[in-house]
């Protein structure tokens, strides 16, 4: 690149947001200039609207201090003022719907880690290593819209990650999969500030997270879709049942999978080899937040780890570990991954480098 | 019960000793006579042996500290002294084998919580709400040993009792299962001390525990099993899959499972129903350490949990909740026990009332 | 006693008021007849008002569920059916201030949590087994106000019992202290619900705790303060400096204290015999939540400690250990007491049965 | 530096060992070459010396992995392969004593880690800002005992550094003092691997460390002492009082102080301004370890905290807050350093810089 694109963060205030700001310091490619949040907010300097709401581990870089806070739902007051912006607003759905697809026919980029839209049939939900080729809807969205350069990209759901690269790199070399039951282990992080009170996460687990297991069983389905006519058709094959638990973890995301193969079935040194060898475009295109590689296996018998994993790859890696056969189904594994790296924050930012790097961004 | 059966603990300077010692308080049946471990605790006081060791949450009680602890290898010395022997030695299997089998021959009743005889075909593993059936064994075990008054019995793992009593329920209530894929998140308590580093386990998970998932998978069978000739024969029917988990949880082994029945599938209300109805022979006999009732099912969405849900029934019950059907089998639910009480010694207590209520113990 | 007293709590459904509850279970001397909340609650059965927030570790209790709850600012509906309210309301200090004198001037014995009224000149704040002479100050009270048989008793804040009762043992043997700097590492549960959040006390701690420190250094005064003309004026001698942290355990308060004697210091071994000999009034009278007795000193080098000590005397003891010369005060020990129960409702529930047992209450 | 030192580690197997080639990766000045450890590891290739019990965050390094272990007390071996000996063996204290003059006998400069000759008159005990005058001891050092090149320098135990710097700031801007008591909370990496139990980490802390409380109250006067004659004679004027607990936090300690000035009282204000000035000869020589600022106070009320605090200048600096005035000495603050990194190997390769910068290395 041989400019920088200016980008503005929308919910910059809020958890998300913060990891947002945290990831896109020195981002060559990237420059925040622009941030807008709830009215409460707007007017402020950033420094003041996040006074004593701070959560990431490092201080508030001072390259964001003195930036005014905008009113987010005011579209109009962003116009030339960036080109992508990144939503982590905090609203209802429907106004969220709204919102989004009012910046994208305003001109801009919008890359969100919101659920609001990720079923939306002309948007792609995007994990880049997967689906790239979804990309190819983004000329049709614009058509079915009427939108000229503006467009709406989302990332899926925090608890996918750690099981999608490591299945999809096996579907990809020619073992489609029917099954999957999974297990999830999850980061208190995943569920924004202030999240699980510390006397129902000291000593326990709470096993239940409202909504997670319907959207760790529905957003596979998408991501492995194809784009038929005007919209992105999920895929039929793969059928997922998922059990998430809230563990006491600040971050990383652990899954424990059983998978049944849908034709023939890879011995397991084909397997860690598929792994191993798995690169796709963002690795190609050397996209600044791409990990190379994208999914690290471990021959360790009790990794992956949250404590010793989920940093590899500046965050944005997968690692997996404990291939072993499965009594049941084919195949068990462990993957693990940042939940707020690259199961948000970090995987949208790759997400608007990918669409950067193919030309859909002026 | 008249008169109170004397007892003693091999081991009893361990964990699961201090365990069994801590339940055996106050127990209307039984009275704690004698105490052995290795040759280095022998010839001390008991209150001496465990000086700076004794981990149970409350004090050494008073009733212990001067009895003068045996060598747990010296079979003679315990002659006349008790009529039951609780084993937590720990040995070599080999060791364990030949030792439990020489209290026995010396007209002990053993019940151990090793691991060392829980294969041995004609020694039954017995959770009592079971396999109360698999104590009609005892006859032929003392047959083929030429054992007159002594008897071994066993029990299981800690880290299936999460789902052995809900699925039992099933298979007995018509229900009979065909394959189940679990995941456990293990407490720390059920490694013994010390476990696992507090540095491994502080913002941590380790997703692996040596051998916990081969016994997790195996043992179901042998309980479910039937007699047959003079030995017990496993069952064949169910094939189970087993992530087993250590989480930071100081007691409560939690377990994620999904089933598939082999038949007819009962509708949600109906496995509910058959849970909360569900009894057995120790609740019947009215053994001092029967929960009643053995399985509770909780209806909050978000229910059981280890520090709510461990101590239910005295640490003896097991609570299930979050029924739900399963994306890829039948249903769905999450499983918890108290692994040092319902899953270690308490479970073995059990056994022992059972034993004595069924006059097999003189 | 003969009869049992009928007692309210109002703020019945915060998490302080629950812990009324589950303490004032099988009360031999309380019956919790009468339940008072927020306008929220009222009217709802005490089941429905607390659904999905119940936060005690065992169940809610049978005898609770159908308890209509009434609007805690309505006074008049309490008439005649309770003799003593336990005040555990959230309301600014103003409203406490006002309603709880408005219980009192109806003629309840009002017992609270609160710290509205802790500064008021003529209301004790307890610690029975230390000013139990400050209830002298009832009459007085009473003829201030013009009330006829209603009352107003706190209790101090949770911080501060792991010491006071250690430090007035030694003062009551003639040795009074001058200066004393304490560090306390507090339990989350001290927070109410929901307390800090997990994100903020997995693998860190929290060197504040607002308003925490000048309660724990202003508080002590006035409980070893006396009676003089119509008011309790605090003591003057004891200069307290604390430093409060919070800490990643669920209940029981730790303190760690260095103090300066006034006089003449004591030897090591007759600090611990005064400990251990320590008692007053509560146990004297036998009053059921009073721990006999009251301080318990540990021999081991390594305790006291919160999972071991917090339950001692059924949560209302105070755990001392550590004994050693201060290299800069003259001694220094660590002190521990459960903080959700000595600390809160079960030290109110201490001064209730204290004010019974005197006939303060008809 | 035009050429880099090359280093060796004695102990390089264990967690310090770990820790130093952690930090010593990259590092401009110096170059690992030597790897010694006990004669189990001699002989093996680092990689398979440490499998299984690398338990670093990272992965280990590739370039350490075929560097063949040597024996770590055959001295000979190491002749000649390089000129600084990092120390982190763990032996008895009369085997280090010896072992570690064996090497700077032998022309090495040895900087250790072990607290074994941290009391040696002619040894300086380093925190590089404070003591860098205290290397004049070395000239001596070798001519009492006959050592032409090598030399011995230590650091000081982990738990001093939180107030070591602010108090030392405080003494160099001309305000003594006299008395301090101090309260830390310590993370478990502090007691090696694999330390304490992860059953008493959890919801519990330990007050007790052993032998950190004398070594948190002696050290200080030998570092602020003066050399006199041929040895360092420690300060008497500071009298330290420290009260030691083991918290469940991985890394980072905290300490919470009182102190008591020997002469004038400086403002708040002043004491925060001299904080913020700080800076010393590591600063100034711009070695490549030493963190700018050295010291960072942070305005914030709940502030430091391990999780935010730890990392601060590379994990080099001590952040410090809360200032206030003490009810009972002058003034009261919580301070916070990574234990492991500026308190343990950190330190250390800090003190080897200054050594390097200083002319003492050939």
């Amino acid at each position: 690149m041989n400019k920088k694109f200016k980008v503005g963060v929308l919910g910059a205030t809020g958890m998300v947001g913060q990891n947002y700001l945290k990831l896109l310091q020195n981002h060559p490619w990237f420059e925040v200039v622009y941030l807008a949040a709830s009215p409460n907010s707007a007017g402020k300097k950033y420094a003041e609207a996040v006074a004593g709401r701070w959560h990431m581990a490092d201080n508030l870089p001072e390259a964001y201090k003195d930036i005014i806070v905008e009113d987010a739902s005011n579209i109009a007051k962003a116009a030339g003022k960036c080109s992508i912006m990144f939503s982590a607003v905090e609203m209802d759905k429907k106004d969220i719907v709204a919102l989004e697809a009012g910046y994208a026919a305003a001109g801009f980029a919008v890359v969100s880690n919101n659920s609001a839209h990720r079923h939306t049939e002309d948007v792609p939900m995007m994990i880049p290593e997967i689906n790239e080729g979804h990309l190819a809807i983004i000329p049709i969205q614009r058509k079915n819209r009427g939108w000229k350069e503006g467009l709406l990209a989302v990332k899926p759901n925090c608890s996918i990650q750690s099981y999608m690269l490591p299945i999809y790199a096996l579907i990809k070399a020619g073992y489609p999969i029917s099954q999957m039951i999974v297990t999830t282990l999850q980061a208190v992080s995943g569920a924004g500030y202030p999240g699980p009170a510390s006397i129902d996460m000291i000593d326990n687990i709470i096993p239940y997270i409202g909504g997670e297991e319907e959207k760790s069983e529905i957003e596979p389905a998408k991501i492995l879709g194809k784009i038929s006519g005007d919209k992105i058709v999920p895929d039929k094959d793969i059928k997922i049942s998922a059990h998430c638990n809230r563990v006491p973890v600040s971050d990383g995301h652990t899954a424990c999978c059983s998978l049944k193969f849908a034709g023939k079935k890879p011995e397991p040194a084909e397997v860690i080899k598929i792994w191993r060898n798995f690169s796709a475009t963002p690795q190609e295109l050397k996209l600044p937040s791409a990990p190379v590689p994208p999914i690290i296996y471990r021959d360790e018998v009790n990794q992956p780890q949250p404590r010793t994993d989920r940093n590899a790859g500046n965050g944005m890696a997968v690692t997996v570990g404990r291939l072993r056969p499965c009594n049941v189904f084919d195949i068990r594994f462990v993957g693990l991954h940042h939940n707020t790296n690259r199961g948000a924050a970090g995987g949208a930012i790759l997400t608007a480098e990918l669409l950067a790097a193919k030309g859909y961004i002026k």
